[in-house]
């Protein structure tokens, strides 16, 4: 329990009003996408980054933990306050600060939505490509911190690839400025991208400096059937190899496809193994030529009919079908885990095979899909938190699939973060003298472990129950 | 001095003839490009990384600094031994370990020659962008450790946009891999990138997983004269509004002109004031449009004149030229000083004024050329290290070079790192508290400060004279 003296010194920094510590608040920030789910003792609401420095100086005299949050989409258990302790609600640093257009740079508050800065950035002709499932509702600061990815990511890159500068309140109280306004910059060692894909546990970031780039003058948007998920591998492949680099090329299985079906009615044949949902995109005459080779290729690897997007709102409603999919999925099932082990791209047709195996073997439910062509598999296990003995079978079932994805000289996350999800298997992707080498660092910036412990390094075993 | 006892656990590491302590060898490693130098007292041939390791380990052991060491073509003082001690050098280790065409990834050792691995690559129809002015010299070990740019970052970034994993030996002599094949990854907070650019600072590189791309199908070089430098500036920015990416945009003024036409002959008229060597590549209509807007915005700047190379001979030849402007300016006085600041796009004009303006004021001799579409700027000072009065007033110039880039929101380096001589002006780019920041990360992972020590993080004020 948090002492009175702690919650009264937030109370000073921040107003009485937005120090929340009444259950029927704090229950709210207790959980994410997950649903696991612990109550914090206090919920303490920003406006600025000195405000942020001054929790941070509280936190760290009374050694109490501190938890950043911003919008609680994360499926890996990143905000969740699991030990107890302060959250820190970032959502009012919201602004836009600076869009330039000159230098092709946006600056923004780490609360500011992914979509609204896409919004802000498209009407100046410009373009953010990162673009999360949850675009409508995680925060740049939740992208940032998780390293969120997207469908584009196989062409454009994921934040990490866009994140230039930050401003960073460290563990110490320092508020400290990171990158420029010169994309090339390059003085020591990168102090930026030491916190792009932290999740909270180095600092908190208070601001943002991101690359931007020109839109794609157009855009051709493909579905490509397939009766074995085979065949479907075969045509990522040599999509590639023919020298057309898609801006989307996603996989949907069979469970996924009569998921979206089920509830959304976008039309797909229910029958099929696999589906690929293929975006091509640049110049006109260039997006033209790609598209041709895209339906080659595919009918060359056995698909079964390719469907071409006529107009904007047929590309929409598929486009849509496909980012409601984790909505739909989780209505099969009371408790949806997603995974998002990422394997290298000629490596994908055997991690899709293994978790067939292993979906069959344990007898589990699990609708898959995935960012294919940069390896970024999402099997989703939709379960029962209730039914201990499935639960089991699924714990396991992520084991096998996370062994072979590093076995396969894969990584535990393309986009979702470790959290305290996967903090567990950490060490089998990174060996001793790497998870050696991840503590020291948290040492030296958090020696007293107050960053949102236990999050990507496992310290000690934790027990954090579903909502 | 270094103990016999020292010497003689390097020789039972990597054999007696691997150990180098006459002057006359030791001697060869002391200096860079920068002209600046200390003579090791003892250099060490490894040839793997578990070596690499037992050297750090005896380092550790006796508290001895440690200096990797590449080409040495570092223009930072990058790889001189200031403090003395050992000086690691990792020639040796340069075998292309793998070039996968399927996931479009190279792994390579340190020691690899930036153009040895730009042709193989090539071979297999693959391409790798970087390319700093000295790679057919430079290690690919070394291009990493300082973050190395080159003609093409505007449209394709520099190093540290290639790098996607490494192998490295720690200070505590572990050795531990960041990354993976999967270019999507990001568990945890990204060691990787901890050691890009952190020239030899935090132990040592000694295998690096480098993303490929596609080489473009056309390339178009174009040479555009003009007599005033800043309607060059004009030119430039309105390129990129134009939404052209030129992959090259290089600006040289009259000195750099003139110092290639007394050397090289291309044939460039030795009264303009300014001269953009400008690529276009991609698709082939897609450079063909976008050189059409490339000329025209030129001509709306006021350009005398745009030449367009008719074929690949000519193209070498003007490409050459550009290439050649370091050593060709190198003839003109006894001393080349290359500066590197780097500065947000939109202010390269005032940049270009200022940097006049300083030479007049202190009546220096100064080429200035620049990667200008990132905003990396080149004041190249050429002096004579002998004339006191003059190095005094190169030293005030180039200060205030910095003061002024750091004004307009740029950066002390875009691709030549910061090493030990720019080391000094740090703390007017980080403040104290990014500095604090800085040596906390050094301290954690160095704490006996062994690591080539002084470089980016200034400890003590070293003198180090010019060869």
């Amino acid at each position: 329990m948090i002492s009175k003296s702690v919650i009264s010194e937030l109370e000073d920094i921040a107003g009485r009003e937005n120090v929340l510590t009444d259950y029927a608040y704090t229950f709210v920030y207790s959980y994410d996408a997950t649903q696991l789910h612990k109550v914090p003792d206090v919920v303490v609401i920003v406006s600025n980054s000195k405000q942020v420095s001054k929790v941070v100086k509280v936190a760290r005299k009374h050694k109490v933990n501190l938890y950043p949050r911003g919008s609680g989409t994360s499926i890996s258990g990143g905000p969740i306050p699991a030990e107890g302790g302060i959250v820190l609600e970032l959502s009012r640093l919201n602004k836009i600060l600076d869009i330039d257009t000159e230098n092709m740079i946006a600056v923004v508050e780490p609360g500011v939505i992914a979509a609204v800065l896409d919004a802000e950035v498209a009407k100046r002709g410009l373009f953010y490509p990162p673009d999360p499932g949850s675009l409508s509702v995680a925060t740049i600061g939740g992208c940032v911190a998780e390293g969120a990815g997207g469908l584009r990511g196989l062409k454009y890159g994921t934040t990490k690839n866009y994140v230039i500068g930050l401003e960073v309140v460290l563990p110490n109280s320092d508020i400290v400025q990171t990158g420029s306004f010169s994309l090339r910059g390059s003085p020591g060692f990168d102090l930026t991208h030491l916190f792009v894909c932290s999740e909270g546990t180095l600092g908190i970031i208070t601001k943002i400096m991101l690359k931007l780039i020109y839109p794609p003058k157009k855009i051709k948007t493909m579905l490509v059937m397939f009766d074995e998920i085979e065949s479907a591998g075969i045509a990522v492949a040599s999509i590639i190899e023919n020298k057309v680099i898609p801006s989307t090329m996603e996989l949907l299985d069979k469970v996924s496809i009569n998921a979206i079906e089920d509830f959304n009615r976008v039309g797909l044949p229910r029958d099929i193994e696999a589906l690929l949902l293929i975006e091509v995109d640049g110049e006109p005459e260039d997006v033209d030529k790609s598209a041709k080779v895209v339906e080659e290729v595919c009918s060359k690897a056995g698909a079964r009919s390719i469907e071409v997007a006529k107009n904007e709102s047929e590309r929409n409603r598929l486009m849509q079908a496909r980012r409601s999919l984790f909505p739909v999925l989780a209505r099969l099932r009371p408790t949806t885990i997603t995974e998002d082990a990422t394997v290298p791209r000629s490596k994908v047709p055997s991690m899709i095979k293994r978790i067939h195996e292993i979906k069959d073997r344990y007898n589990l439910l699990i609708g898959s899909c995935g960012h294919v062509g940069d390896g970024n598999m999402h099997p989703i296990f939709l379960t029962d938190k209730r039914d201990k003995v499935e639960m089991e079978k699924v714990e396991k079932a992520v084991s096998e699939i996370f062994d072979y994805c590093i076995e396969l000289g894969g990584t535990l996350t393309g986009e979702h973060g470790i959290g305290i999800v996967k903090a567990k298997f950490m060490e089998r992707e990174f060996k001793k003298e790497g998870m050696r080498f991840f503590s020291d660092i948290k040492k030296s910036i958090d020696p007293q472990n107050i960053m949102n412990p236990n999050k990507i390094i496992m310290a000690k075993d934790i027990k954090v129950d579903y909502i």
